[in-house]
């Protein structure tokens, strides 16, 4: 048995939690928490909630780390200094920051003899996996990403920070038609908004000023205002009702020619019920591979392009080769 | 550069030559054949044409041999037999005999310190890998795989084989309607008839008998039988001015669910215009990975699973963490 710790118990952490289930050669040792230990219930009854103030008492407990933090300000911090004492798992996603946030993990990793996989997740993760087996195999040729139709996490908290806003939903909606012509093969040129739509579900408080709040949502600088945006306004109970859940997913593509008039589509398209349960369940089958390549003596800062794919699932080699090839 | 040798000219060893010509750390060295050497002409000026007599002399003029021979009795012989003299890349496609000549190749390449990357291509191989990826996120869920459209080379050799029948295409076309209500994530189960159809165009002999050939074509066992199977009769002229292209394709799919009621569409989806040159698109990039691995010393057999994306790709770790991930 693999043996799991999470730290920080959000939508992550507790899609975590449930990926374990669905994984008989692992179990959940404990989650870490910034919080009182006693103000969290956990669903796993043999697990335990600990402070993160005694995490180092766990080092000889637990295989592998999952750092279930935010890329902001968590991450940054929580990934190089757990990486001294654990293998482990993150999901950061600050595309910019990528190269530092490697080079501080690999720091600590190899200072350990412990293994730090780093932006695990969709994107970054499985959609950056895609671009690069594409990339490899059409080196002349076009990239496209496409996003949604999913829940923009970021989107919707810059709506409800407008005054007059009591909650938000902003729904990201890639556009058919642009969709459409990446597959025909016409390697069409796409600006941001012929490939995106916005769709925002708003409750405003009492007596707020719609039409003031729906301006200021349609003119807001890198969020709104070089996308075509529909804005709703609906009760609060209807957006409990019909927009609590977190759906996401998009498309990953690539149209490129071997030879003069040939020309090939490759395509990637997740569509996700829940983003923070299937995010958490690409997470902990790279702490898998953790475990396993750790195991071999690995060290390091890792990333999904430099893990083999039979690390990441739990079949010996001679069955992946005698069922999946 | 990395130095190629193709062993075989057919429309897979001349899609490698192209696809050499899209990757600029590449260089073909030599086509070995086994017809007279002076009998074939090739694209590229700087190679030469060898008899596959010589080959031995070749062992260090070569860092990669793509051998470009059929499954059914070429690469069993010649893929462990080139493996004790270079890294070598095959597309071994009879899924059954896969075990066997992992072995096979392992032990030759074992000796001779040098790597053989077996079964590589689209299925098997991307589509392999996507199984694999899939599998390993989702473990509770189903797999689905739809071909086409696209020919079938067996297919149509089936129908050219019946007497009377003086050529014929036969296509490949995955059932719009069973695909659908996968991505719906309705979890079908689905048939052989409900997954996919055929389509095929004949040419007939002079004064042979139609009715007849559509008969033995529909009811003809393991090809056709188990099939809605549509046939059109055509002339030579219209099925070499509209049926010689080799185009192919298609997804494979999981359905998975990570809790009760939440569930996830994985899809990857191939549209080719030409199914050998994308074939031989996918060998080059993993002949890339077979010259960066065994320079690392790593030798023996390996498949899709075995490889980190990162070998596949002309560009540094660096590079790709930075623009791709």
């Amino acid at each position: 048995m693999i043996k799991i710790g999470i730290l920080g118990y959000g939508n992550l952490g507790k899609g975590v939690e449930k990926a374990i289930l669905k994984n008989d050669d692992m179990e959940l040792v404990s989650v870490f928490t910034r919080r009182n230990p006693e103000s969290l219930t956990i669903a796993t009854k043999t697990a335990q909630v600990i402070s993160i103030n005694e995490i180092e008492n766990y080092k000889d407990k637990i295989d592998v780390l999952i750092i279930c933090g935010g890329s902001a300000t968590d991450l940054p911090v929580q990934t190089p200094k757990y990486a001294e004492m654990f293998n482990v798992i993150d999901s950061f996603d600050t595309h910019a920051k990528i190269p530092e946030h490697f080079e501080n993990v690999d720091k600590a990793a190899k200072k350990s003899g412990k293994i730090g996989i780093i932006s695990v997740g969709w994107d970054p993760g499985l959609f950056s996996l895609n671009r690069l087996y594409a990339n490899a195999i059409l080196p002349d040729g076009s990239d496209y990403t496409f996003w949604g139709k999913g829940v923009s996490q970021g989107h919707s908290d810059a709506i409800r920070r407008i005054k007059g806003v009591k909650d938000a939903k902003q729904y990201t909606i890639p556009v058919e038609s642009a969709l459409k012509a990446v597959r025909e093969g016409k390697n069409p040129q796409l600006s941001t908004r012929e490939k995106h739509t916005r769709e925002c579900f708003v409750v405003a408080e009492n007596g707020a000023d719609k039409t003031q709040i729906e301006h200021e949502i349609k003119t807001m600088p890198n969020y709104f205002a070089d996308y075509d945006t529909t804005v709703h306004f609906i009760s609060e109970e209807e957006l409990i009702k019909n927009h609590s859940a977190i759906p996401h997913g998009g498309f990953v593509l690539r149209s490129g020619k071997t030879s003069e008039g040939t020309n090939h589509i490759i395509e990637y398209a997740l569509k996700l019920d829940s983003n923070p349960e299937f995010t958490s369940s690409v997470l902990v089958s790279y702490a898998r591979a953790a475990f396993k390549l750790n195991k071999e003596g690995i060290c390091g800062c890792k990333t999904v392009f430099d893990i083999a794919p039979k690390y990441l699932i739990n079949k010996s080699d001679e069955e992946i080769r005698k069922t999946m090839l």
